[in-house]
């Protein structure tokens, strides 16, 4: 029988209860399709209530459409993404952002998953070479991929560096929430405050059903973003329940007590596995998500009971993932289970 | 004060309460996300019970995703696409599908809405010549954009012809259950059974809250397929979600039952129009749309009583779309406006 | 035994003796790569003499590769073309334009391959609507694939109205010499003083070995045109020698000579033509082609004699195209072979 | 004044005499375009000889066009390929391969530009999961960009390791004739020999005007090879002025004297370097390149003397490329300048 619970990712977690009960709420009667209903314009009001006055806001239907859907709002073919070797856009989405992008991705490597100003330096030498993709976007993650989280100003700098070479900063915050709630800063901070130019603003990681936005800042108007969204596939026709869902995270805190509680449980998880014999940390616990080395042995039989992911097959690396909805029972399960299979 | 009731389009409509439901019960605990769950593979076999038994089956978020799916399974970028003139792909879908496949969409002026094999042949003079893009797939939709329906007849007959000359037949079944409720047959007898090679499958039309499927045939393995779906942005990571709710949809009948429902009030309404002096019918009723001409000089004042799409400003041609939650005092309100305005 | 003497389309020609002895003198040394070289300098000067002095001038290898990266500058994936149906782009370049741009192209139908302002209006009513692709280029040829000639009158009235929407124009010039020799006009007339904003600048058909140029006016700088033509695979290493091609055309009026000689062989075999009982010219010969309708049965008896095109199998149109190497003896032979063989 | 002899690259050197003389001579008369007249019978014969009897042949325009063209007949957009972190295609043709293919290319570090199996082995842990590019291409350059050479031994070992895994294994042989020259093999021993299953073959750098093949190999017939050339804009009208050179190249060993002259002055380069004081060759001079480290604040001085390249500003690395028409005079005259500057 497979695992029950799961420390895999924060996608295995269900829908909160709070964003069930506004989908069905929203359930009365028609409403116009595609957007032009009133719980998007609710939503957009409360997207721009925490992020910036002035955002354009577009709902879209998952992650990897919202990167591809806010990259190619920033992009033309030739010029190309900087960002961290790990990342989800350039590893974990089948190459959707090239294909719908045509764009290069260029991946630099990173100990702790986060860019700095000086990796901008290599790619910034091939600017003017028409042989070579000219440099336009810094892609990050907040958290990143390795549950470390930029500090506000860790994000300002990054972002004046890139600016100041006429790059454009593009946030993936499919876990934003969780890197806002660890900083105890509101949203706003990493965002539009340190400089990002567009966002994916994650959902789904934090409790809802199935919903993203993208984020795009700077003032100005993004005509083009909702032609680019449609093409993408990224178009919803009954908007109002991704609307809806937005809503729930947004209007009464949900957003900020459901990912400190994922948070939690992974400093729970970490602090409990500290001074474990054979089981090392190997990344600083700053967001919902705890790495550690296990010797390979013990791992089948720690899966049989949890689920989780083997991130580095060749190190035999980690990960495990905490939710919403994990609970203080799943992780004391999860380290009673280590004390009595690795030893 | 907008219009409360539509007639603008069936996603319009909400969430029928069985699927809301289905999506609920769900909700218990954690589950492995991308469709490794119970859910999906029960909807899986459910959608192999109503449309054949050895079909792949993809869950997508989306109608234009599915179509993009589908047909990106069957071309490559210098092959095309034979459809009607209107066809979705063609003209509602802002290009998705020329910006994902690469490829020419051919258009084919059409009386109703359907092809015929003798509408392949100018495509069909190119073949081997390389200043050409070669023709490769048949789009259709069922029911089709002018609200008419292919008998199983016409469907084999199309899909012999294509298969003669080595093109492959996709269907775009965002309404397929209204057109298989309206013919009175089953799923199967308009898809695997008539020769369809691939099949955007619809759900959200029909009372799901946002979930439609690529289905494909042929009785071979189509490895390609998952990659194709999460490089074109339609994995969803909640799977459970849109498998619950195409569970809720084919376990009891809701299928024909929503679908029947639509047909019946667009029949209704259409009847109800008959002999009117200044509206006149534009098209068979033959699934849950109705055309016709209403003079220009009405239908703002008939529009703000009930949303409508004029389909055609140079000639005021209007489409009505019943749903499956239109109800029979929807259908007389809009006849008794229509009588009370347009006269 | 084939046809030693070509109808076929004026790439059946050779190359003309300056040209090739222009790249015989180019060939002394080294000299840098990829254009910067002082014969690209100097073909650079002579466009901007011919065409306008502050054109962006890029040199590339081939006709679909001219048409796509001038298209390239001007568009955005969810911008659409508008061209006549029987466009070069649009029927004889395999879907390459789709390929690279992810743009769809929007074919309206003409009588004599020319655009009018009124065959902008449908495209037009889709501004806005983010299902629709966007109109953003109009796209003709000069002269048209069916040997018509556009007066500078009939472009000034076609880009104003272009403009007045938004759009831009984009001229395939593949045979841009033999309208303007056609006309008695420069070629500025029918580029830059008509308000041209993007030229695909033919000359492999009018007697370079293999050689064009993309030209980009309304006195801006195109900084993205040099990264489009590298992507589109255009860029040539030894760029001097297709330079040298463009100084030979036109420092010394090449151009309007070998245009002009094969106008006049076109006129001449038209003439010719003129009150044969069984053979009907069909289009004004205004450039270097001549059509007409032959019946079918004689047709292959005379391409024994010289290699021509069937334009269009299902009306028995053929098209019979001079170069700037057809003789007064190829005109008259053909002549005689039709007086011989069609009776 | 700028140097008027270069090391800059093999592309600034001339057209070998022997090969404008078969472009005169293969300018007679009217000939049928895009491939099919008797030059290019005869170029794709000699091609067969020299490489393959099966192989399939498709000239094309230039280098970056031929790798796109190679690899889009091997390739479906989400799979990838696997190459060498300084490969061409990876960093030198403005991400073409990545807008034409829309594929991921992974660059793999090499010490001295050369994969073996085992930079096989981290993209094949992706194999069959669905978030991740499947490989499918290895694509190597022979010589490679550091001017090594692969062994016929080496190249075997690659190319059976990839087929052993499903791989396919592309050729960049921009410079193929200076690797074949150098190790004194036929070129087939490089290619279908060597398990290669697609090729890019270079004919520019080693003498010709401008003119490259694509070869594929492995018995089959490569029907969607000709669409995609087209669909690449890399279908030449006047194909026969690129078969004649290619003609002149292979039918009397010129493409063997050509590459062996180029080769034997890098060598002569190299050895005259050779224990300079403050010049380190860094890369056996296994081609027609020769590799240093040239002290930084030389650079300027030696380079108005003779044209060359700072390969890697950051380590002073500079590259001298010899062609097929350098002379004893350029070496010794870059020798005597070394010796005079750089102390």
């Amino acid at each position: 029988m497979p695992a029950a619970r799961h420390f895999t990712s924060d996608n295995c977690a269900g829908v909160h209860p709070e964003v069930l009960r506004a989908i069905a709420e929203a359930n009365g009667g028609h409403a116009p399709s595609y957007g032009a209903d009133r719980w998007t314009a609710r939503a957009t009001e409360l997207v721009r209530a925490h992020l910036g006055a002035e955002a354009e806001v577009l709902f879209v239907f998952g992650g990897t459409g919202a990167n591809v859907v806010a990259l190619s709002t920033l992009l033309r073919p030739w010029e190309s993404v900087i960002c961290p070797e790990g990342a989800h856009i350039a590893v974990d989405e089948c190459g959707a952002p090239e294909r719908f992008l045509g764009c290069k991705l260029v991946a630099v490597p990173t100990t702790d998953g986060k860019l700095r100003p000086t990796d901008l330096e290599t790619a910034l030498q091939d600017v003017g070479d028409e042989h070579r993709v000219q440099p336009r976007v810094v892609s990050i993650s907040q958290s990143t991929e390795l549950g470390t989280v930029y500090t506000p100003g860790e994000l300002r700098t990054l972002a004046d560096a890139a600016h100041a070479h006429g790059l454009l900063v593009h946030l993936d915050g499919a876990r934003l929430a969780n890197a806002a709630a660890s900083l105890g800063v509101p949203l706003r901070a990493l965002t539009s405050d340190a400089g990002i130019d567009a966002l994916s603003f994650g959902g789904t990681k934090n409790g809802l059903l199935g919903a993203e936005a993208v984020v795009l800042f700077g003032g100005r108007a993004w005509p083009e973003a909702k032609y680019l969204r449609k093409q993408a596939t990224q178009l919803p026709s009954k908007m109002r329940f991704l609307s809806a869902q937005f809503i729930a995270l947004l209007e009464d805190g949900l957003w900020q007590r459901s990912a400190s509680r994922a948070n939690a449980m992974a400093r729970r998880l970490g602090d409990g596995l500290h001074g474990h014999p054979l089981v090392r940390i190997t990344r600083p616990v700053e967001s919902n998500a705890v790495f550690a080395i296990v010797p390979p042995e013990y791992i089948p039989a720690l899966q049989d009971r949890y689920g989780f992911l083997v991130w580095n097959e060749r190190t035999s690396e980690v990960r495990w993932m905490c939710a919403w909805d994990t609970t203080e029972a799943d992780v004391e399960g999860l380290l009673a289970a280590v004390r009595e299979i690795v030893k």
